[in-house]
């Protein structure tokens, strides 16, 4: 076992557990092994198991180990000498290193295989979207990953558009992101997404690409092209080799800017709104000075106010959307996904949301792997240490995933029984997606996933496990679309979500159950009534 | 009828009514009567009935007139003509000043005389306070509002203090508002209250009060004296001839400066916050300089807090508090009121809460008539057109029952288990001691109701009619003290009081009364299944 020369320190007795989302310390008992910190007191009660992947900066000061976590937890070791802190951070830190294809490795093999497949094949999903529309059909042109690496084997595309065609328009897409149906609207109107054309300072352009887009639209129809980059943004693109479409090429589209910012703004600004909801002792004052200073809201302002113009496109002028940015693999996703919540019910559904998921973010390459390498403490340590200021990558760290599921959760708090699950499930999805036993969010895309899912089980049959903890039990489907407020005080901040350790929620969290108990012990007694009916019915028949 | 002068269209077709809060706009007729407006379109299926004492401000503008209600309402009507309107906003206006006596006069003697009556008389509050501890006995002393006119006629005081002592007391303190008993908590520590004593620049002294206060407690026993004004706002007072107690005469107590803000303070904070609440359209960053800049949620973590401390006095340290301002009419009592929410189980059940808002609020002379003649509208204006512009009184109106009721709102939201009622109980409330068809929240003390109170409904008996409406369906009674936390971020927003308005809360709504109907469904089922079980168990016994 290699894992054995990385941990110093296997077992560590005399440690004592603090820190400032801990109520009372607690004496006991630490345990490193590949996967999790163990701790342990039998004197407290507490047991705590933390996955290695989960730790995002490690801090050491003389005898104490700081652990600050992906999940915004911060929990102090205190260890009874200086070197064995020392040994203890050592270890942590080189497991946290270890590549999570070793991981993978090693834990691969408890688990079944029908445990490990996605309910969500590529296939039926295509088939599903297309649902018979003579309009459109399913490519095999992107077989082995060819055409594009972060895109899935099989992608929807319109049918009087041939193979070569599609290959020629990839190679004028950033990444050979081309085109791609992702959702038929009512009416025929559509949503598709693609990456930026390789249009460059020279204004060039791709005949292939005009007509795989054009032939989206039929005589006298509009469609729009929302480009997630301000002008500025889009033009400082195009002399850097890509672009926008020249509307003179796709003279049905018409193009609009919806500026929303970059994986690695959003982790800055998430760092930010973490900072502050760990500062549980200042004032209001600077609490709302330092939320507002976070801009978090506001990010999740405009995401919510541009997936209302894309919807509305669609809706109200029954218009077809391409949305693309640069690489199309952060703001793009959002938009796209945000989109379908709003407009198709099924999304609001656990499989619903599941498959949006599948489709939109792990089939559309979102990087999980990459953007949540590191976690916000980790990018507000390397903003810290970095001279220039404001425009640190993190190594493409990103945090637009979380701006996805909390941009959910508004539409959740604005309308609490149109979703089929709770909050709960959304809650545990960032969680999963930033470190989890499972295979789902595993990788940077489909080719990643394709040789390596099936050694570990996947969440979703998790969930199918976990009805009770994730399922709305007021959900009353709701058949509209659900256009969110974006007034200003509409916008929330997550509490569950990001002051889950700073604030006791433990009589919030009891209510919650309560509801979902009160559901479940009515439907029992529902049953029971019933039975006792039909036997009442029975018996009298019997004596008659 | 005299209301005839003053209504000079009493009806008026062809208006239209909108308004920032009203989504869409109706054309109907206006009906203007001595108590109510009333709108009603029977195109669009509005009716609006608006009490007249519910509108703060009217604003004339050409053929407009704008009405902003204490309820933080805005409706604006357009009518056909300039003059009509000219004429529709003189009629409102000199309704608008109609004293409440000639109102209760007028539909007085449609009542009848049980709906009338408190059910919280003062003998059987006394009583209920005391439960038989010889310490404390019922005075009457205050007969016919002789001693002191804000109290009632009955009080809770030291049994080993005669009432010739309490008119000395009564004497030494402003207003006549001596030393009585609030509450009993375990231990024997008690929570009393009084307004200032008359200490002045002379530093005076009153034997016969300090032998009320000191024989509180017993030999070796401390108590606390939690002035709710700062220690520089105390000795201004005491250099006007008000002031606080000597130590040297009052050796067992100590005391303890516990600064709130004042009525008029916590009125222009509102109309910050309101006007904050009215802005749909700013930005996130607007938003939240202005919430912040209303200063609002300090002041309710400031109260918060000094009710906790007060709580930690009684319950922590088993010492008796004794809580005074100047007057003692606005922090003391919502210190008074907050900490029994905090201590005591009782308070938190629908009758509870009614007796404590009867015996803190009513009884204890909160000067509803006054503080509510104004609400948040007329104070910015007042404010702008003043030429001082941080002194203005507003002809002491005030905030401060409202934010008890949003302390207790806070209290609601973290332990939402932990209240018989729900949070409509107290947006209820509020709106009734704004302006009410109920002689609950009439004139400024129990003398004032005294004769007038049986003229008018009460409103505990209308909330007891109401049960559904105001009941916590998911109510478990929790005997614990409950501890806010008064962390910057544990203090919410109540959106459903002053965002009711500006964002529609239907969906909320809906889920609300989910909850309440899938538990009075499910206890009708529960009854059907008892009977079914037993009729089958009759039944089987009969063939036997």
């Amino acid at each position: 076992m290699e894992f054995a020369d990385k941990i110093r320190i296997p077992k560590l007795n005399g440690v004592i557990m603090r820190g400032p989302h801990i109520a009372k310390s607690s004496n006991g008992t630490l345990v490193i092994t590949g996967h999790h910190l163990i701790f342990s007191s039998r004197a407290d009660d507490v047991e705590l198991w933390i996955l290695n992947r989960n730790i995002d900066i490690i801090e050491r000061k003389l005898n104490s180990v700081t652990l600050k976590c992906k999940d915004f937890r911060i929990i102090v070791f205190d260890m009874p000498y200086i070197e064995q802190a020392a040994s203890v951070a050592a270890s942590i830190e080189s497991l946290m290193l270890t590549d999570t294809e070793h991981f993978h490795h090693i834990v691969g093999n408890k688990v079944a295989v029908n445990e490990c497949r996605s309910p969500f094949d590529v296939q039926s999903q295509c088939e599903k979207l297309i649902a018979g529309d003579k309009m459109w059909r399913i490519s095999e042109v992107n077989k082995a990953y060819r055409v594009c690496s972060s895109y899935p084997e099989l992608t929807v595309v319109p049918s009087n558009v041939d193979d070569a065609m599609l290959i020629a328009s990839a190679k004028f897409r950033q990444n050979g992101r081309y085109p791609v149906l992702s959702y038929r609207h009512e009416k025929g109107s559509v949503l598709m997404r693609s990456s930026q054309p390789l249009v460059g300072p020279s204004s060039k352009r791709c005949k292939q690409d005009e007509r795989v887009i054009n032939s989206v639209l039929g005589p006298g129809k509009r469609g729009y092209i929302i480009d997630t980059r301000s002008i500025a943004n889009a033009a400082s693109a195009k002399a850097r080799g890509g672009g926008f479409e020249m509307e003179t090429h796709y003279p049905q589209w018409r193009r609009v800017n919806s500026a929303l910012e970059r994986h690695n703004v959003l982790l800055d600004s998430l760092s930010k709104l973490v900072e502050a909801c760990n500062d549980t002792t200042c004032s209001i004052d600077r609490w709302l000075n330092k939320l507002n200073g976070s801009e978090w809201l506001s990010h999740v302002k405009d995401t919510l106010n541009a997936a209302c113009l894309v919807a509305q496109c669609l809706n109200q002028e029954k218009a077809s959307v391409l949305v693309h940015g640069s690489e199309s693999t952060d703001a793009t996703l959002v938009l796209i996904s945000l989109t379908q919540l709003i407009l198709n019910p099924e999304c609001r559904t656990i499989v619903g949301f599941e498959s949006l998921i599948e489709r939109e973010w792990l089939q559309a390459g979102y990087p999980f792997e990459t953007r949540h390498k590191s976690g916000c403490y980790n990018a507000a340590r390397t903003k810290q240490s970095s001279s220039s200021s404001s425009k640190v990558f993190h190594h493409g760290s990103g945090a637009t995933f979380l701006l996805f599921i909390d941009c959910t959760w508004q539409i959740h708090y604005q309308f609490p029984c149109c979703f089929q699950f709770s909050t709960n499930f959304l809650i545990s999805i960032v969680d999963h997606a930033y470190c989890s036993d499972f295979g789902t969010f595993y990788g940077n895309c489909e080719a990643d996933r394709k040789t390596n899912r099936y050694a570990r089980p996947n969440l979703w049959s998790h969930f199918d496990q976990k009805k009770d903890e994730i399922t709305n039990p007021l959900y009353l489907p709701n058949s509209n679309v659900l256009w969110p407020s974006v007034a200003p005080f509409s916008i929330e901040l997550w509490r569950e979500m990001y002051l889950r350790w700073s604030i006791n929620q433990n009589h919030q969290k009891i209510y919650a159950k309560a509801i979902g108990d009160l559901m479940k012990h009515h439907q029992e007694l529902k049953a029971l009534a019933i039975k006792l009916r039909d036997e009442a019915q029975e018996s009298s028949n019997k004596y008659i």
